[in-house]
């Protein structure tokens, strides 16, 4: 599902942002629906994530239930997996529950600074 | 009071934040209401906190009277001996009195940023 | 409860504004806390509140049971008892309760713009 | 499915306001997810609309194919028909699509500002 | 070009807004581009603008010599003769251009406030 | 104390504001510096007040115990004494007390908007 | 100095603004500089100011010696001799001096909301 | 007149701020009042500053004339002296003056970040 | 086309930075325009870049089929080619496309802080 | 031009910052005014910059043509000949021209955070 393309500047170090506003899944407890904002950051080895497959990819998560914590580790597996990036970084920032906001940050290899 | 769930990933060095913008409790001086937005931030080991417990948790300093220094660093004791997480950060924000607004902040272990 | 003072300038049509950021009920069916911005806004005929009793009036709705639609009336009713002022207007502004924020506002009299 | 409850103080000219930030349907050209904000402000009568079956009620759009014009007329019908509010107002704040940032507000009655 | 559907509810006096971030033109004096926010307001009568049409009408503009009046006045003539509907706005916000911000507001008909 | 120029343009109807942040006096009950900003929007007659002289005069309530009500309305009697404007108003905003932040606005004459 | 075009819809009813944010002049009293922004609005009727004459026009304040009152209004019957428009609005906004910012707005006819 | 009380958790290295946002001096050579807002950061050691005392010590400098620089480090001193903390930072934010905004920091000891 | 000037001060250590809010493409899968803000940060060694040929190369752009990836590249390896700075920033930061902001950054040499 | 004062506490690792707003210049290719905000920080050696005459010595660039390079380096010697601080940071913060803003920072020393 996830689809990649080269890399057209592989020797290089550079980072890549998509920041995805309307993320939804569904709380396994409640069966109440959750809002999320995710934040991928990486720096490409030799694949990109191609964006229109990201979007796809993040709507198959829209009647899903499925926990803050499993749903950003589960996008990271899948993205590392997808693009065997040098490094990669996903944050998922979830609208307000109970009075309480929740942010959940999943890094893999050594992330640098934007 | 506070429960725990099992970290679904325990191998993994990633960063859980809840921000609780409804907290509130009682200076033990004046005996007039305190307001403050509680943030926690932690690197999970074994355990994670329930979020609903955690908000329940919050609940019960609702009518106690406690000073800031000690609220703050209250909660990071009690988070902790649930926990046992490898750092945690909790920050309070206290809304203004006489003019002067007041953040406490306690690190347990080497935090992270986020 | 609520204390007044006479109005200094009786003969002149002038509006005062008080902002409550700190106000704080109990939802009377799920007993969880509720928190609200109170915004008194008023034109004095010949009584003003006094500020510390309005700021314990506000308080002593802390441990209360009330629905959002009862709370802001009960204040205008109060309000004006005890005022009688040209014309007043309550406005509550409550936290986000299942992704949905409310306001409530009521008014007593013909309310000129600020 | 929309509950109402009675309006504590039917005598009353007063405002209630409720922000929904997270309604989301589904485009019937695109199959592509919609994302709004729904907010509803109304004067009520004799009937107001109970909070939780309002929150359930946005719910059911969330895998139905329907434009924005036909949402928003449709909220305003059932709203409508459900309280018999003295004037109503529905108006969607929909996401960028194609570089667009759309809103359509739909008014029963005289709407008075807020 | 410009594409129209049905007014879904052709009895109801309801607002439509399409506000557009990403329209360029070129000036025709000094041949550099030029860069506007173009808001489309309207109270449809029979027909509405379709979405994706609007957004192709706009581009049509982008390697076309014109001025910042005549833009907007054109556009404005041809959303009226396309849907001729009840009152329409059409204001262009333009980006700086020797120190100066620049905005165009044409209304047609007596504009009702959003 | 308030020094006045004459109106250049007496003729015609114009709006002067004057917005003054570093307003202090003191609570006459309290004792406690209180901190407010002072804003004078009038529409001049014959005469126009000299705004070296208007921060002189704001100075003068430096250490002077007043309640916000009556600081109010003697800036707006001081200054119509001074200039007898077409109109004018004076709107104070304190820095929160006890939780609330206030606003006094007084009107001489029938205020335009700005 | 300041140049014209001829209105392209001379007989329709709509309003041009021009913002400029790089204003400057002196102060008479002090030679000290005075910065300003330079809100422009109107309707035109037979003729358009042309943007870099204005430009121009309004470098040559930068260093004579003139009151925020009459810069303001010489602007205004500057830019009414060259356009003769239905209605004018000019609005300067100072940066602040000795704590206190102001803003002088003129109208020229009766000046309709943007 | 600076009070402390004990350090609740002596052997913990947290962080507590202090923002005080309405301190007022007076400038030694104009005479004319000086606004700012203070900032105490610092880590305590056996000793925390009461927080009341902290309001009433920088009313003290209400009508004192002195510095910027001066006042900063002179807090800084009077501060160290009172609670010898681990280490402290003084951050003085002061408003315009001759279009020019200044900040004074001083850190005795290595300051941690927030 | 990319022009230069010596650098003024060759020996020393300084940063240049240069934001270009109104930059646009052509996406060669869908023939749409792309729209972006470019952030050029560099440390000079002989050359600067000069800005009105910056901006003239920017426009090349314009009608250009290119991948946000390659035309972060291209623009990095152009500059890096016409100034041989010490080091280089190229950051390219687009507007929403499926609901997805995308940011890409190219660091040629070690970027020091801003 | 830029006169100095004996650094109060001269044996004290301590940064002051002032940061001036109104800045104006010309460009020495076209003639037309630039405008930039200048902020300067510095941690004083034996002495530190009088603001006063630092506000007349930012003035007298006010008819001077030079480039924003140059601007911001004459800065940087100037100051540093009239203080010689321990270390010294000069920003330019300038206006839009033909749709880019530019920064230019020179460092002298090692600057610390502020």
């Amino acid at each position: 599902m996830l689809e990649t393309f080269p890399n057209p500047t592989p020797g290089r170090d550079y980072v890549i942002e998509h920041i995805a506003g309307e993320f939804t899944s569904v709380c396994p407890k409640t069966s109440q629906p959750d809002f999320a904002t995710i934040t991928l950051r990486y720096c490409p080895a030799d694949l990109c994530v191609e964006l229109k497959s990201l979007k796809l990819y993040y709507q198959t998560y829209r009647n899903r239930g499925i926990f803050y914590e499993a749903v950003t580790n589960q996008i990271a597996d899948d993205l590392n997996a997808a693009m065997k990036p040098r490094w990669m970084q996903i944050r998922s920032d979830w609208t307000t529950r109970g009075g309480i906001r929740s942010t959940i940050t999943v890094n893999l290899g050594e992330v640098l600074p934007a």
